[in-house]
């Protein structure tokens, strides 16, 4: 059974607050040198078996998982374990 | 400078009730025959050149973005764009 990993991130331009308040922090406890800080969500889900991969993936991350106004989303089959 | 993407997720042992109000929505959406949604956070970053990227990464997902007690973390070089 495919196991699918999507990642849900704002599209690069809308702020990230809890990224830059991460970045922010990183010196205070001696790391630098890190710039970019995003955060967005990861999924994980299994597909079952004979299910069109693309098109379910696809129509659960536009229609659930991701604000398309804000959001952009990617995914890839997960390596077998 | 290379673009890090780091996954934390709860460990399988915990309940994860944002991954299981997806997964109850989506027979409702018509999506049949998923399984084992989990949810958590996605992070990327850029880090400096000449800086140690796993010791820096491991880091900062163990002191700043995971909490161990709960959640594991991967984390990888994102490719080239």
């Amino acid at each position: 059974m495919p196991r699918v990993h999507i990642d849900v991130m704002l599209k690069d331009e809308i702020l990230d607050p809890q990224g830059q308040a991460v970045e922010r922090a990183l010196p205070q406890l001696g790391y630098e040198a890190i710039s970019g800080v995003r955060i967005g969500k990861h999924i994980e889900l299994d597909v079952g078996e004979g299910v069109d991969v693309a098109a379910t993936v696809e129509g659960i991350a536009h229609e659930l998982l991701a604000n398309p106004v804000i959001e952009r989303y990617t995914w890839r089959l997960a390596e077998e374990a």
